[in-house]
């Protein structure tokens, strides 16, 4: 048995040491190089090129190099169970940077920075009463929900099931997510990227959000029309947007987003896994797969997360 | 008897308009237009003209127009008692102002902005276990302190009188200053003026802090010296300061602050008092006086607060 690595365009070397050091007497394979493919039981992949699975007869457990999977699947993957990492500091740190952001706009940051730039002393007061909207209440979003709780903000949250919890308003199905923008000074996506919610952040949803609202992005690039938000920050429909993540990564030079003044951009910093929290659980399931156990922190393909 | 507004150089209408609301049978009056002056009893003030005491043969008691009493305590001032306001949505704002820089700091949002500015994408990690040192653990320290522990922040305080709080690590004397001061990624201001805090903030802080520690002054610009600043952002002994308060309000257009590129600056408004907390404050403290009772958040004249 042996633990292959699929992680196109990205140097593993660290990752594969550390694999080695916390699995020293298995191995470890780095794809294109594998030696003996039927030897392959258990693969970490990230945005693996389809081919791959074919090659690999004996497969018997996936796991996904990031929180989501959405790198993942595709027809080609072997039915077998997958995996993905549960990094708990990552909620910590999605709900720090969804939280920063947030009171940056709250005291005017920004504003004071280029008031700066211009010699010029303007006081103004911070931004009162701030309703957050998280869309997604999964792991991620209870965590950025409890932050922002914690310091005074006022949150609801769109969820497919029904959920409860105190002090939070919960918003269901298609009526619901127009009814919660509607309300918000802030929208944040937090959602797993599925067919439904492709393509959700779109003209229509900014259409119901406030003039004085801001978006902040931090699931997936695909979560939004790209197109349509630069319409809509452009026409002043909404009033800002703070983006993490992109259609393209690195996002290429000559795009648009780059001039935009109402728009913040990060480069898909929001939540960097620990490589040792990830070793750590890889490490965990690839014995579970050896001794037959069940993995960990598997997800339902079907549902797509 | 009536109640006098001394505050030079601010439009002060809408403050003694909903005093009138607030005390609709007093009479209030507003400097420099003083029909009787031997009718004041009360006065409120902010920065009065020294001149302005030897006029009122009557006071019998102070407010201060501000948390502090550096704007009012001087030789002058009658020895009858002082009260400042006590506004408690004033020490959150302060505790968010003071996360909410940590914050945007930590995760680099300047840096970013830069970068942005550049069509740059680098994504580095967010700074990580910041230790924040508070200067001060009074009403205001406290509720940073409260807001920082929150939110994963390490906290120490430097303080006059022993304190004791959990997960704080307290720091007295000049002693405890400076070995406070080394161990801390950043280090907050939030002392009150006296003769003894007047320029704590030097170059001997500075040269005790670690290269790469951020210091927020949000006490009084007072508490800072300037040049010494200056020195230290320009040799890099430390990597940023923000500034919130400055020894000329507004900040002159000729100062170096405004182009010393690691030094952010605000406008004075990192708490910014409500109107109404001011308004019932100083209308509970007029009938206090009126009916010879004891006011309000009486400071120490000698102590200076």
């Amino acid at each position: 048995m042996s633990l292959l690595i699929v992680i196109p365009n990205r140097n593993t070397q660290a990752l594969q040491e550390k694999l080695s050091e916390a699995l020293p007497n298995e191995v470890i394979e780095v794809w294109p190089d594998i030696k003996e493919p039927e030897q392959v039981e258990f693969v970490l992949a990230w945005l693996p090129p389809e081919g791959v699975w074919q090659s690999l007869p004996n497969v018997k457990g996936i796991s996904s190099f990031g929180a989501g999977v959405d790198g993942l699947l595709s027809a080609a993957l072997p039915d077998v169970p997958i995996a993905r990492i549960v990094d708990p500091n990552l909620a910590f740190d999605m709900g720090q940077y969804i939280l920063g952001h947030i009171l940056a706009w709250k005291l005017r940051l920004l504003q004071y920075r280029q008031q700066q730039n211009e010699r010029r002393w303007y006081p103004k007061r911070a931004h009162r009463a701030i309703n957050v909207g998280i869309l997604g209440y999964g792991q991620l979003g209870q965590e950025a929900a409890r932050q922002l709780t914690l310091n005074g903000f006022a949150v609801s949250a769109w969820s497919r099931n029904e959920k409860q919890a105190e002090g939070i308003n919960f918003y269901y199905g298609e009526t619901g997510l127009y009814q919660m923008a509607e309300q918000c000074d802030f929208l944040v996506c937090l959602l797993p990227l599925t067919d439904q919610t492709t393509g959700i952040l779109n003209q229509r949803l900014f259409s119901a959000m406030p003039n004085h609202s801001v978006l902040i992005n931090v699931g997936r690039g695909k979560h939004l029309v790209e197109a349509d938000l630069l319409e809509a920050l452009h026409t002043l429909q909404i009033a800002h947007a703070i983006l993490d993540v992109f259609h393209t990564e690195p996002l290429p030079e000559e795009h648009p987003f780059w001039q935009q003044n109402n728009l913040t951009i990060t480069p898909h910093v929001s939540a960097l896994t620990d490589i040792n929290t990830v070793v750590k659980q890889i490490a965990h399931n690839y014995m579970q797969v050896k001794n037959s156990e069940p993995m960990c922190h598997c997800i339902d393909a079907k549902k797509g997360y």
